[in-house]
């Protein structure tokens, strides 16, 4: 097996891009027919961008929110007078962290990136404003490191000659690169163990049908869409050998987070038999979350169910209900894979002991 | 409990009528924001229009191919000169027979009605044309009759102050009025058993978004709209206890073919201790095929999965899966419910029992 991966060849999209002043951020809403980045000078319009999913993914967020904590310094410096201290600057930039934080709830990648600034904030003397930079530069650098690891790691457990699933986007539109499941995929495609990718189209956002295939198209790999409803049929049909997710959150006893629709697909693919992983970097485990009923999910505006691209398809006066995540608890999850290693059937006791310190 | 149903408030609608002398269907494509009949002069414009999806619904295809052999009838006398025979008649008809056959391939009901208009020319004298004009009459009044018959048969299941799911349309626009799995559910809110009614969008034709939440709205029952993979999420709320679907074909062994889709809602209820309900009329059910395994899901275009009323979400060069229907295994069903009876937790021996003749 070819374990070396053409990076160059796999990975051509960067979805947020700082450019010395600002922040650009691909608009994820435009897509697959539009590129365009949207520029982002303020915190406040990173919150409102990561809030309006102009970028989002729960690595890519963490990332874009580190950035805005950057910028929130630069207007600081602007618009208040010198700043003379670290502790000064941490003070003045809490009120912006929390706007950040509040932008998107399910996520935990957000709150533990502006951790990481806090964290930063509180070990710096003068050079906070150096620190505060590197530390965003290190958080995106970090993420794309953390992926190509997982990558090579979910692609080890995949038999030569397998089908896959995956739901939603978790390519390098939703990291700093690469991608989590979508890396594994990527991996496991250039190491010659998948021969058949399927992603479903994952309503309402169509994440699966307007960004996961496009990807894929970049890079050449075929991949077929599938609705979100067929994936049980096609699990029957053999095809697929493994459903591969990413994660919004992982609690301490396995459960995930994660995209709409992620729970139906570990229940399905119990039923068949059909392996189900999970790919998210260690910054989405969450040991402070006992178990997936104490996560917040967030329901988004229902009207998100009521048509497509501004076409409408429901009547006026329809009532929708639109969670935008689910949880699958552990015992449906065969593999949770992060760049510090893989941990298989978790548990509390095995997540403990991997994640617990 | 109040059994008595008013059948005026709750069964609005009607997807097909008998003009005299041509069918108008109504053109499901366009609803709920268009509300337009297709006038079919001829059995070949009957054929195309089920293939177009303009009129859909098992028990519904079957009532329009069954008038399409009456307007082909008159097709006949119109340009070929006099028929004299029943057998000539048949003999002349066959050819579209097959047409109306060869339009929809999964439901039962279209062959199940085309072999009704057989039966009645191969009994007829000289009268052949008013017997194949009654015979006509007789499937979708038959057809009307039954869906009341379960809507009771099936509401009887139901607790009172339950919730239920369903999925794509069983209404009056699948039917010739009322619904099969829709009735139950008009019958159940109607009887005050049900509280709660939840509707799969079903992609990719999101018949749930656009006819079935339409058509509850006509009634006054208060619908929820989800998306289709928000529904074992939905299930692990509590608020349902029945996912009520109709089928398109009913094995001797009591598996189920039902829209794509449904497979998935029957692995997810059993998985929560939801139970899962099919009704559909008898002439659904087809003991000459021994299981699901045996029956032809269609598969229709690609293209259905690449956008939403024009607007295209895909990009180009993508490949996409389209089969429409899926099977539920009989396991995992807890009553199938015919104007016949109830079956309960069906198997071969039970299915047997009730239909084997």
């Amino acid at each position: 097996m070819k374990e070396e991966i053409d990076y160059a060849r796999y990975d051509r999209i960067r979805p947020i891009r700082w450019t010395g002043d600002m922040l650009e951020l691909l608009d994820q809403r435009k897509l697959p027919f539009t590129v365009e980045y949207v520029a982002c000078r303020t915190a406040s319009a990173v919150a409102v961008a990561i809030h309006a999913l102009i970028v989002r993914g729960a690595p890519a967020i963490g990332i874009a929110a580190a950035w805005g904590v950057v910028l929130a310094a630069r207007e600081l410096d602007a618009t208040a007078g010198a700043i003379e201290t670290a502790a000064e600057a941490a003070e003045r930039l809490e009120p912006v962290m929390q706007q950040l934080n509040a932008a998107r709830p399910t996520a935990v990648n957000l709150a533990w990136a502006l951790a990481r600034m806090r964290r930063a904030l509180a070990n710096a003397g003068d050079d906070w404003r150096t620190l505060l930079f590197r530390e965003a530069q290190a958080i995106a650098s970090e993420d794309l490191a953390a992926n190509h690891k997982m990558g090579k790691l979910g692609a080890q457990l995949i038999a030569k000659g397998s089908g896959v699933l995956t739901h939603c986007n978790t390519g390098s539109l939703a990291t700093a690169g690469f991608g989590t499941a979508l890396g594994v995929i990527r991996a496991g495609v250039a190491q010659g163990r998948i021969d058949r990718v399927f992603a479903g189209e994952t309503r309402p956002w169509l994440q699966g049908a307007r960004l996961t295939v496009w990807e894929l198209q970049q890079d050449g790999i075929d991949a077929t869409l599938i609705a979100d409803s067929a994936a049980s049929h096609l699990m029957k049909t053999g095809q697929v050998q493994w459903v591969i997710v990413g994660a919004d959150r992982i609690c301490a006893n396995g459960d995930v987070a994660n995209k709409i629709g992620t729970y139906q697909l570990a229940i399905a693919a119990r039923y068949h038999g059909v392996k189900f992983m999970v790919v998210a970097p260690s910054s989405t485990v969450d040991m402070a979350t006992p178990s997936g009923g104490k996560i917040e999910i967030e329901e988004r505006d229902p009207g998100e169910l009521f048509g497509v691209g501004g076409v409408r398809t429901v009547p006026e006066g329809v009532k929708a209900w639109n969670p935008v995540f689910d949880v699958a608890p552990s015992e449906l999850i065969d593999a949770i894979v992060t760049e510090r290693g893989v941990v298989e059937r978790p548990n509390r006791v095995s997540m403990q002991t991997f994640f617990g310190h």
